[in-house]
């Protein structure tokens, strides 16, 4: 038994405040009852707010994955062709999605150091003379990556190009950390989930739908049954959900809503904001660098930081998990062994940010990385405002 | 607000017990490290002997509905022809379901007053002589009627017309209630839910999946990606998941698991089989009728109650739950205002029965229904052995 | 392990709600700090509407035991008399204590079926012409018994005799449950406890106290530290208390307090008064006795019932815990194995009462008790107004 | 609202962990039934290996303040003498309360930066020719000063006086976190709390009583009720209380005992001591002085840390609280504003205190107080082992 709190400082599932936990310790209620109504209503009204827009949310009780794949069968046809952008794992693995529900994707390649390009999805746009392309889909922030790609820029060059296609966001690891906003960036279809910014465990995926969306679900669409959108509408208008919600994970969401609100969500993005500053502030001081080379395009919710000769992060992260009780987010497939991540989002601050730093720092010390010590001091003095 | 305990008693979602609830409210962990993989690789296993399987069983973030879809997914291509049986509600939401997804559901007509009849699936089954149908789909206990079907016999019924159908059975709200025997009974695919008899919380769901599916899911299926089974193989080997899972729930499945081995599953389902004898002779003793009408196929997780007359089922649980802080299920869909449906399922006793059925017969009072009292008494003499 | 919720209808520790367990599943904060001294101000002003007293209420963290010895070694000088009077074990108890601690109580012998007699008391004060007598020491509600006395009439009959010594309450079992008036009575010292109405678990008792009481401690008093109201005074201002509080516990009672205003005192009176009267009636139809012999003292908080022969009690209790998961309380002292007492105070409702009473009436039936059915039936008649 | 976790560094109550949290938070049981005196026994036995001792061990509903007053009140007469030495706030506390309690404390001044010296205990003892001395009042650990008392010394002291006085120490800030053996440093009566090494929430506090004790208590002490150790004897053995146990908190208190016993006590202590290292590099490097002035009896479990020039720490106190959410215990009566304190004890871990000392070293810097940077780099260093 180790002694303590542990330190889950993966970028996601995030650390659930105990607020949360405690609104989450409730006897279920019928579902179909007045007390639920009154549940379901205020949450997907209030839903609203966190995603900046007017249009409908919906919620699934499903992991993220599931909103994924909701978000295309509800506006694609089988063979369809969807424009994706490699931002990194998660972008990669929503290909592969596309792929295996038999879409037709077009996987525009990029580096795993920077952000989906715009300029050059104006241009396979502009190339796509009669519109077989019928939805752009781009990670806002890439988890695997710590990439977040300017989603205001795509809809300036789908615009730009002349071009119907939807566009599709998931902000998995964006959303109640990252600033984004549904309908300024007409974002047709917005994918997310609980166990992030929302500081909920996984459980809950949400996709957003604008009446352009919603006007493809309806003329088409793949088959589908459990993300079906249309059988959503009636009975959310009343709090009701289709099928059993996951009653006590609405709960949660409820006070997650309360405390966004409570806290206000610039203040909660510029909070993100001052945490990945420090954060990189340290990893400058160890003398290592950021996967994501564009600092306009640094995350504000992970750290994806690249180990010295790139290789022995899983070493490192084991031996912090073994020493210090600290989980680090492994780096995926090209990056695997090459990368750590440090999440830095969600219910978080100053001294959990600094226990976390120094959890990394005495880390690299242990494992013997070649590095320079003072990470955590420079993050001190920055969030000292020294 | 009311003082007290609320009854839910409802057919599910069922009154989730603390010594669960206290389980959930843990923080996450880190769902690809190695606590994790030790919670995973032991719920997997140990979920084993509450379906009475060896079969794999998967589990999905997702309510009972996403299991009902995943278990035709994976083994029926577009255009497959599935014979299913009309037991009430739930069996017509399942058909519903098949059609939308692209399949050809066979629908044989049921009374929502009996169960599976094997006999005419059997003379079905063999007079689809060219195997158009591919499996066979059957709810075990149909929660909106009240009727447990007997799945051994529709299993012989398939072997009597030497049919290769697959069986698949529903068994949501009879899993941990009432006895059911996935392998004694040849069951290829159990769909299964938390809220029930695994006094979860919603928001997880199951399948079992027997050799001769798993050769059904990498011969054909439908086009799918989260319902997918082969992701999950390799990863729940070693406890994992293929994407995110609802960790929390799992916490509170891993308690539950411990709970129903505690109490023993046969215990477990002695102790439904009694609570719904003593249900079904209160309903004796108030002169009602009770939806099933064959005594053998009468539910021992809930009781479906006709009203005299039929109808004013509606204005009786608004009566109750006003009254009395009792929820009961409504009536769905061909029994809407004619029946009201008594849940006794999950974490309960005798006391607890009592204070339902009390509940019910004051409402039965207030409410002016033309009944006879001591419905109540005559549950408690039988209770008592007396 | 047993299914379902354990009844603990003991006449406290009383059912904690859940609202109150998840108020209390808090991080400790610091005592001194500026939050603490919010909640610490805001308790010590809303206990005073539930006293319904302007005086000082004082907080220990202690069982009730601990603020019956503050009450008297707070006023008391060693060698004291003070008037008691016997309603049964918990008036004996405080007598015993009384003696301990080295005062001269004057113990008036009840017989444990009726309350304290003001007549009796009022010639006892008028016959003590020197005024030797300090105080009158009263049991509101004697959970023993399960007899509640008039203590306006006690307020009365020392008034009449014109006599100086102070009125002291215990409300342990009635605070929050039966209408008690601190300051409409002049009850110049009060003593209750957080386990029964006030719904929390133990670990808190209470103190309120008159100027007159503050000029007693004032003045004289025993040698005292822990319980001394003097070092309660300058902290409590700031919300803070002489030494380290019971965190927890003080989170729990914030809620309660909440609790009891929404539902609104007189209601919770009320709720309390038909549950007593149900019991009663269930009672009556079993052909069974109420210990307390004088209808107009019967508690509204439990009910204390003789057995048949006046024997047995004790095995019908283990009877009941044992088929039916149920806590009653036992007899003490006097009435050692005659009766048994059913608590229905606190948060609690209908069908809680129902189940309480059927289990009651089962456990007859087991116990083979010389009774007549039906008690859950009039009960149930009674709830329903019919 | 303030985001993530609030960082509660008092030098208790301190962290509760979520396991003991979750323990509590449980129906409360019958306080006279076989379950809780199942929980009882249970804790009464396992609570000596804790204070290593064979003696019995008792347990108040009560804050520690109360474990101190039934530690005079039990083996002292009124009037009798007992030697007392002043090692801080608590121990002056301690003195001021025997005194109002009627007994007469030899005073024995120390300067608030250095523990109990045992020599002139001795020296005082040996001119107490005839053994008006009843008892000698040691705390082990004084929380204001963060000075640890050599006990064993004291005994010695005792023994070579050839006095017969009783030793009394408190080791409310000590328990379970810093070794303490009753038996082996024969300490007659053990005076301890819930709150600091036990981690949990205030409520409960303790003696242990050795034989000599005992002899003691009966044949003498004070008048004395709730805190009377013989009321406790005969219940205790059956696992049961003279009056209503906290019974929540002793749910916690099981927990507690485990989660030492798992961890082991001497790994607990080396624990604590390894972060009193830490901090104290920590506190060297900002070039500030460290109270206790004899680095043989630093605390292990908290570090009271003296301002430059000797004021301004409730200002940086402030500070810290306002800008890093996190309370650190005051400078109480002579080193007010002179010194704050660093509780570093209960379930705690390395980046839990790295997290507490960078917060105060970027207070340090906010409040701009003369000190030097490095602190936090240098504890990472000790605990890399670099």
């Amino acid at each position: 038994m180790k002694s303590g709190r542990h330190f889950l400082q993966i970028p996601g599932p995030t650390n659930t405040p105990d607020r949360i936990q405690r609104a989450m310790h409730r006897a279920v209620i019928d579902h179909r009852g007045p007390k639920f109504a009154e549940l379901g209503r205020s949450i997907l009204e209030d839903l609203k707010a966190v995603f900046k827009t007017q249009n409908q949310v919906v919620i699934y009780p499903a992991s993220g994955t599931g909103a994924w794949e909701a978000a295309l069968v509800n506006v694609l046809s089988p063979g369809d062709k969807v424009l994706m952008y490699e931002t990194g794992q998660f972008a990669t693995l929503w290909k592969n999605m596309a792929q295996k529900l038999g879409f037709d994707p077009v996987f525009m390649q990029g580096n795993w150091r920077t952000g989906a390009n715009a300029e050059a999805i104006e241009a396979q746009l502009t190339a796509d003379t009669d519109h077989k392309i019928k939805a752009v889909c781009v990670v806002h922030n890439d988890t695997a990556t710590g990439i977040t790609s300017d989603i205001a820029a795509v809809r300036a060059a789908i615009d730009t190009a002349g071009h119907p296609a939807l566009l599709i966001a998931d902000t998995i690891s964006s959303l109640g950390s990252i600033d984004f906003q549904t309908d300024a960036w007409g974002v047709d279809v917005v994918v997310a989930g609980s166990q992030k910014g929302l500081m909920l465990p996984p459980g809950l995926s949400f996709n957003t739908i604008s009446p352009k969306a919603w006007a493809a679900c309806e003329a088409g669409g793949d088959r589908r049954s459990y993300w079906d959108w249309r059988d959503m509408a009636a009975p959310n208008e009343q709090g009701f959900f289709p099928y059993t919600p996951a009653t006590t994970l609405l709960y949660g969401l409820r006070e997650a809503l309360d405390m966004l609100a409570e806290e206000g969500l610039q203040a909660v993005f510029d909070r993100h904001a001052r945490h990945a500053g420090a954060t990189r502030k340290a990893v400058d001081a160890w003398g290592l660098n950021i996967l994501a080379s564009n600092p306009a395009e640094r995350s504000n919710s992970l750290t994806a930081v690249l180990m010295p000769d790139e290789k022995g992060a899983n070493a490192l992260r084991a031996e912090i998990l073994d020493s210090y009780d600290m989980s680090l987010g492994t780096g995926l497939n090209k990056v695997e062994d090459r990368v750590f991540r440090i999440g830095h989002l969600g219910d978080f601050n100053d001294l959990m940010l600094m226990g976390t730093l120094c959890g990394v720092e005495m880390g690299l010390m242990r494992a013997k990385v070649d590095f320079q010590r003072g990470g955590a001091q420079a993050a001190m003095e920055y969030l000292a405002g020294a």
